[in-house]
């Protein structure tokens, strides 16, 4: 027994390996593999992105093409998409030397989570009964994006500390997760989540502080001297913030009702936003001696109000409530970086590299609450009486409820959340402590060169303005 | 009385303190929570983004939800929101050690002041008498983020030589002229002004040089050092430059007429903007001993064309003509960089970090003198009847105006648009010269390190290639 | 004769020279000048971007302004627009000192080409027979960018190694090129090709690649030290990677038709792309000794996916149909980088910075494959009677072509882009051999020193936290 335990443990902390040269194409040609065959069985174009349109229409009495989804959804897809690639992938450049590393390695997990999320997803949401199909359309495409979004919150918490083997396992599992709380939370309690305070964010940042923590590295300080940003770093970051802020209400109304409901879900997200910058820099600058201001929190915390309403975005929460959910947001996410994370890292043992905690998992708590709330306190003289029906789609089984059980299984639907982030973090973490994915060791961690060729730092000595000199 | 201008020599002279601990939050704070009150006072969501759209659908017999203004104009609000927060943002990040100064503070102010905003226009424009409530849509979120440019613009001028907290103030009132002029310029003299040459850019480039010259620094060149670009600063300038020059025909369609309008105004700018790089180029290539080009004409002038056309876009232009337009800003605005402002700060005494002069002010002039032509040359054959009453808005109270009188209204439209930027900025200049906003010594200007923490450079003598000795 | 041979051997290898002080305002300004008064007599608003519009809407029997084609292919337009000139712009900006020389000579050659493009194509696909006028919309300034696509291609063979007044006239011929081989392929063999994986990836690949053949140095080692890249400009190209790579689906969508067309493009696009990042990492990854990832292959091979689908975005490929092209496309882009390359430069000395033969030239063949196969496969059973006819439009003249014979055309059209990429580059590059154009010597390419003014490297050692020693 204490030579099992002994032999495990040494199987645990044998000498790291980083050549992925067998298991990364490996994985990636077999995963693509499977995608295809799984396409080929399941996934079919829907009914409005099929030649048979022409008779659909004929048959629906649509007059004209203008009315197809894709006019309603499409802009609000590219921009789900750009915060989807460029928006995680930049905002994870901040690292002096890991940019090639948050950029190509979300670009990856990525790309191979919005396959298998649509395959999950549409098992799980739109499985034709009759045919065995999934039919999908562009509805489909930005819920699949929704999906990766969530595995991508995780990859912040890891960053720098994994190989991509163990991201593209953890994103398998992830999406797997995601398909399945999506489904108890929105179908089965029948909750309301359009931006994915809740199924998106809350769950995203529990994943990956969980699977942090299964892997915490108390060497990590071996790896200081890369851990940081330098000027330039900080800069290309500050690209992925903003196309994120910029189209956050592309975001939160990307799946809401045609109509008001896109509508309303913008205004509310993008006067948010504007909300949470101000409380964010009044934080940052209270936090230094001489009222400096952070660019970690500039780059983060200022995102946090666009999470936080990510449930009751389409809801009538009224210009002014979506200003004070920013407000507070930017106080709570910007004190998060400054107390909670070395708190978690010391105590919990949770090393949390992008700070998701103060940018997903709490911001994402705030917005399932606030979805609660809002939604126990609709009403028919605000709403109108078909208004309250199809803002919380009170239709076939679910026609008799009130807003005050909605408000519950809104509530409900959060702790499902957690649950799901928590638990499944916990159990993907421990697969992923296994010794054979190629993870860096801890003085290797933050750095590109373990899995990129030949990179080279800018020359300097020639043709150089020394600033200090002149 | 000598003694009391001694004090108050002494008083606006005294050793510059840059600490903003106290000033930036406090002004945060309030400032938000004012906007939260007063939002919650008057705004309320307009009809098409209310739950009650599906009451005012059927009374209006509206067969569709496509038919919602959001549809019309989204994705020129999306495309308009880049301009303003990276488009504005990564233009000034050209200085070699401001480049957190120039995105951070433009995000900052950009996120206060369209709430401002929102409030300001909408008692000037959209007050409605009977409840006392501004009713908001896509538009209203437009209007704001073209307000916010002028103040941006303005910012331009003295990028690197004011706090953040003078930032702020300066766009309180930036955006308080601005809705005042709007209103005098748009409703009163009923001038047509699309995409802002007038209302945005001229008032803009004015204000922000007014100011400039009232916070005139004489020892400005004790921060000579931390003027210019480097190599990098230029290419993250760049993009700041493209999503301006891209997104430009989607700024002056954005509130244009549904249909035809838009679709104009997008031809007329895209062209303008084509045409303006080709002479911006030729003429940056003649200033040059060896032909060689300048970073800083490629990155402005090149968008002077958008500027100019800012007034005639929706205007039956013509193809040609706005290749015409393009061609001539392209030739003046570069000249200005090369002739104008060297004159401006030496004879004048206005230093113009970003030379907005160029950018904004001069083209701003020169679209409100195309506009007014344009508009004075209007006729029904080329227009159509309702072409022209729809086009210059000859309804109601203005139904009987010629378009000669329209051509004289329009350049009284420019003259005040001018008169707000130069008397406004003066005013709003001796404000921020009150010693009390932390504004940085005059060696301390350009850098970043005043506002910021930790700022780190690139490390670069490790892992280098030599570029010149290989 | 000797000596005739010998003096024009004189004649082309004399001294370089670089100033270019004259030639390129002079092309400038009488190529803008040209195309003024060629628009002038030319080019017309269409029907739906004129005042007139509204009675068009009422003959027309439109019910609604959402019916403009503006607000079906704006958002695309726009798109591609970001494609066009930050995507290429930044993409080939990974060289570590040609950023300035990327982004800008890019801009300058797609804005006139651009308008020549609106001419070229307008006379040769849109010339009203009664009116001798260009009518257009936007529709047409799509179109004008995809052309401007076909020589920004072309650029990044010779990347760094011409002159800007060399690429202005290989812009000037590559549009005139282009729209011929358009107009036979698209209007005489009927051929479909919405996305361009002929007329634009074949046809731009070719023309590049015979030019770069034509233009061989056979000393380029000389400026060995310029090639490559370093850290932060590869980062700069991920930028222009992930924009091309976000917003290919818009580009394959752009001009198909109204509703389904769109619709389905863009999801085989989506999906075929995902498809390829996969193989292009585990490509890339094989090819190292311990799978480490080479940068090169992630910024363009990822691509290769969307080059490919050009044809068949439109067609009933079915999704897993995309995933399957994107697969192959990873893999053999990738492996043309390892291997095709290097031997293209030292067998046909076909010197290719960018390595567009792997991105653009063979995926673009790969896509008119694929494109006459799924055609030659079409069936009414699967597209339906109606589908069928729109989507391969069989109807005029073409109303009795079976699929198969549709096929054989479309494999047709492949050869006419290749002929005329490769026939047509030849020439070209022979007039672009000549030594009048201010072409870099061998040891200046790839420096940015040449043709822009005053470049400052990034000063390095002062406030520089070593990464190496801490």
């Amino acid at each position: 027994m204490g030579n099992c335990s002994q032999g495990c443990k040494d199987y645990f902390s044998r000498q790291k390996n980083t050549n992925i040269r067998l298991t990364l194409p490996v994985v990636c040609f077999v995963w693509q593999i499977a995608m295809i065959i799984l396409f080929g069985v399941f996934i079919r174009y829907d009914e409005e992105s099929d030649t048979h349109w022409v008779e659909t229409k004929a048959h629906d009495n649509i007059t004209s093409d203008i009315e197809n989804d894709f006019y309603f959804r499409y802009p609000s897809f590219q921009d789900v998409h750009v915060m989807i690639f460029v928006g995680f992938g930049f905002l994870m450049t901040f690292l002096k030397r890991y940019s090639f590393g948050a950029v190509g390695f979300n670009f990856l997990i990525a790309s191979f989570g919005l396959q298998w999320a649509l395959l999950m997803q549409g098992w799980f949401h739109s499985l034709d009964p009759q045919t065995g199909k999934i039919f999908i359309g562009v509805e489909s495409l930005i819920n699949a994006d929704f999906c990766v979004a969530g595995c991508l919150i995780a990859y912040g918490a890891v960053l720098g500390k994994v190989s991509p083997v163990q991201l593209l396992v953890m994103t398998l599992f992830g999406v797997t997760l995601f398909a399945v709380e999506e489904y108890i939370i929105l179908n089965l309690l029948h909750a309301r989540d359009a931006g994915g305070s809740m199924v998106i964010h809350t769950f995203g940042g529990y994943y990956g502080l969980a699977i942090s923590r299964v892997l915490y590295r108390p060497n990590l300080h071996q790896s200081k001297r890369m851990q940081g940003s330098v000027y330039h770093s900080d800069t290309f970051a500050m690209i992925g913030t903003l196309f994120l802020w910029m189209f956050w209400p592309s975001f939160n109304s990307a799946i809401t009702d045609h109509g008001d409901g896109q509508h309303r879900a913008v205004i509310n997200t993008y006067l948010c936003l504007a909300s949470t910058v101000l409380t964010t820099v009044a934080i940052s600058s209270l936090s230094q001696k001489t009222g400096k201001l952070d660019m970690v929190h500039i780059q983060n915390s200022t995102l946090a109000g666009g999470v936080a309403l990510g449930t009751a975005a389409e809801f009538m929460i009224s210009p002014y409530g979506a200003l004070i959910v920013g407000f507070f947001c930017g106080i709570i996410s910007t004190m998060g970086y400054i107390f909670i994370s070395p708190f978690l890292e010391k105590t919990l043992k949770i090393q949390d590299t992008c700070g998701i905690h103060n940018l997903h998992a709490m911001p994402g708590v705030i917005g399932g609450i606030v979805g609660a709330i809002t939604a126990a306190a609709a009403s028919e003289s605000v709403y109108g009486k078909q208004g309250l029906i199809n803002t919380f789609d009170f239709t076939g089984d679910f026609k008799d409820r009130t807003v005050l059980t909605q408000g519950g299984y809104q509530a409900a639907g959060m702790c499902v959340s957690i649950v799901f982030g928590v638990v499944g973090g916990a159990i993907v973490g421990s697969i992923l402590k296994l010794p054979i994915w190629g993870d860096p060791a801890d003085e290797n961690c933050f750095d590109d060169e373990v899995y990129w060729e030949s990179i080279k730092l800018l020359h300097c000595t020639d043709h150089t303005e020394d600033i200090s000199h002149k």
